[in-house]
């Protein structure tokens, strides 16, 4: 590694952000502080949601000033932070540990377009608790997303996706007829794919907006997470072989218990190729 | 359509959730309007955030309350709750309108891994504020990430990407050498992926573990949106074209502003071929 060269960059000792402009007033040396206190977060957060702490274990405050050169009270506001997200836990004498152990699904599993690794949640592991199905007016923002009439009946069906007997997502589907007819007859007893594949419907293709959201208090009510709970929402469309939209879903998902792994690779353009 | 068959199936009248059960006693009532309240506030969230309200505008309380068999205290609440969100107003006299205008980005240009459409905000349409760019000893957490040792030099550049000046999200990337030696010293002016491709820097693959979380206060204050605000929080790592780890990116976005969209296609097993 050569010297630091640019006027932008710094090598630092690791006791402080390393932004030179940091050290002039107090409000930046504030900022400064902030920074530090987020940083450690992500990293600290990472290391609990990716389950990669030995025994669930944080290492002690002792220890994460040394690892990462910041004082006490910086530690100890980013493992507060951890807390008040119910990431992690303190026990007197013992120490912090991690009680969350989020569920990684891959992208094109969550999609139903590949076959769910053996492991996966995805794999028949969970059961749903239905709160709904039954046939409705489709309402009006739903059939302009399916591009059907407002008011034509579709199956509405609804339900909290259970993972060891904890809501992990609460799914609401609008599905048209005629897969609403098959969807509404089939014993719903896994997942929103088997239940596809049993009552044979097939699709051709699907595609999720994801955002994210705080849970309103219905919604957290139903996930059993505090209202104002950080959520995944991802907003589904599926089409059938001929390309048909045939079902729209608002999920919700617990942020504390899934997230979607998704791989990019990149392919050369052909002016690099040439 | 054909008439409902199954136990668990009801055709309503739009006026009510359409669950019978939830006519037996006054807590299974409460738990029907706070489902009606929750999918109304889904669907206009839908319409909100998808930019598909004719001149933003949304329809008035009685043609909401009669499109969706709705009373108005129901209605009322579903447009509170998004009022609170900051995702719509209401101007005395004019009516509701949408008052966000999100950013809705393919997976695939996110991931650097397709060219960005012509009109993509990742097409060198954000313009970075440099937090950081120094070099560090590599923190433990990103040193397992990466398979490198704990301590060994990184360029941590941390920048919020800011769109027509308003921030979209903040990024803290811890990377390797020697790919952070072309990154610390080339000129940092429109987004991440302009950045590589101007310092030289080939990459082979990304992957993101995508979630949510809340913002803390510090985050909050970069982002400029309330604490407790939802941020879709991406982990990124990018490997070279040998499928070496160089980097690791915490990607706070924020969810107001910015959305990912992901198709999959289904390949039929070769069961279903055969």
């Amino acid at each position: 590694m050569s010297a630091p060269g640019s006027l932008n960059t710094r090598v630092t000792s690791g006791t402080s952000t390393g932004n030179a402009r940091c050290l002039r007033s107090g409000g930046v040396r504030d900022a400064a502080r902030s920074h530090d206190v987020r940083r450690l977060r992500d990293l600290l957060r990472s290391a609990v949601q990716g389950d990669r702490l030995p025994g669930g274990q944080l290492p002690g405050e002792a220890e994460l000033m040394a690892q990462h050169g910041l004082p006490r009270a910086a530690v100890r506001e980013a493992l507060a932070l951890l807390r008040a997200e119910g990431l992690i836990e303190r026990t007197q004498g013992i120490g912090t540990h991690a009680v969350t152990h989020p569920v990684s699904t891959g992208i094109t599993e969550a999609h139903g377009t590949s076959s769910p690794a053996p492991t996966s949640v995805l794999n028949r592991r969970t059961r749903p608790r239905v709160l709904d199905r039954s046939v409705v007016p489709l309402p009006a923002v739903a059939a302009e997303r399916l591009g059907a009439p407002p008011g034509t009946p579709c199956l509405r069906l609804e339900y909290v996706a259970l993972h060891e007997e904890e809501p992990l997502w609460l799914a609401t589907n609008y599905a048209l007829f005629p897969e609403a007819e098959k969807l509404r007859d089939c014993p719903f007893i896994t997942d929103w794919y088997a239940l596809l594949a049993d009552a044979g419907v097939e699709f051709g293709a699907s595609e999720f907006v994801i955002g994210a959201e705080t849970a309103d208090p219905h919604t957290a009510a139903v996930l059993t997470v505090p209202a104002g709970a950080p959520v995944l929402a991802i907003e589904q469309t599926i089409v059938d072989v001929a390309g048909r939209l045939f079902d729209l879903a608002f999920i919700h998902t617990r942020a504390d218990r899934f997230r979607i792994v998704s791989r990019g690779t990149r392919t050369p353009t052909l002016e690099e190729l040439s």
